[in-house]
């Protein structure tokens, strides 16, 4: 049974799902890093997420709605996880938030060029970056065009010194 | 010393300051409650912070550089505490958080209509209620005619039921 709430406040609501430190890590590797396997989330993760807090949170937010868990297509013993509707409707957090992250650290790092081109994109750019959501995590029919993560990955690129040959 | 950050990515340095059940809901309400002193937001708290868990935020809030300190001009013993700019950076964080909030509560509770009403208000009112928040908060010059909060005070009142006679 689901603990009561707080209180009827929309702010605790949200605080409560994922106000802590580990969700919103998650749900961006997820919706932006594109990562759908236990292992890629947990190989992948930079901010070394511990392997039993991964699990945890995996459970939790599938539980709260915000993720789906299917057999992966390629591997059918393995699990794939996806964002539902309601995890797809965070994009307008993660911009805000993103940005105003973005001002602890330096302007010319290429993932706070990214938040802030999130940002910026606005209302407009977030709801069709949350249509490309759809149609790779619900099944929605695809947009035609450059679709807002090609454009969000051309501007991480121009950000990122290039390797050293 | 501060810790060092657990990544480069500015969705991580937020979830580093704020990502936790509490910090915030004493943000929220001291933003748009008005509440300024230790006894208002223990008092205040619909969602019954404990005094030692709001000291703590308190403490860490101010170091983290979202909230000032400052003797009050009423009570020259006590403490009042303000928002820092970097604090009132966060309002289109409270408003796009609030507006996903609002999705998991009945439609028509009073601070669901706020949040949607602030959400709805875009760019445009986030950055009038922001300067309303300088005057407040920072010693700003004040803004003229209908002030932000004056409207979603209104909002929220015409969303409240009258108390029974």
């Amino acid at each position: 049974m689901p603990k009561p709430r707080r209180s009827d406040c929309p702010i605790n609501a949200a605080v409560e799902l994922i106000g802590d430190a580990w969700s919103l890590i998650v749900l961006r590797d997820i919706m932006f890093g594109g990562r759908r396997r236990f292992r890629e989330l947990l190989a992948g993760s930079e901010e070394r997420i511990a392997s039993n807090v991964l699990a945890d949170r995996l459970k939790s937010l599938t539980e709260a709605g915000l993720l789906t868990r299917t057999a992966d297509p390629t591997h059918k013993q393995k699990i794939r996880y996806g964002l539902t509707e309601e995890a797809i409707a965070l994009v307008p957090v993660f911009a805000t938030l993103g940005a105003w992250g973005a001002r602890r650290l330096q302007a010319s790092a290429p993932r706070a060029v990214h938040a802030r081109m999130l940002a910026g994109g606005g209302p407009v750019f977030w709801a069709a970056f949350m249509d490309e959501l759809r149609v790779t995590h619900l099944g929605a029919a695809p947009p035609s065009g450059d679709t807002p993560s090609d454009r969000l990955r051309a501007a991480y690129a121009a950000a990122t010194p290039p390797t050293q040959g």
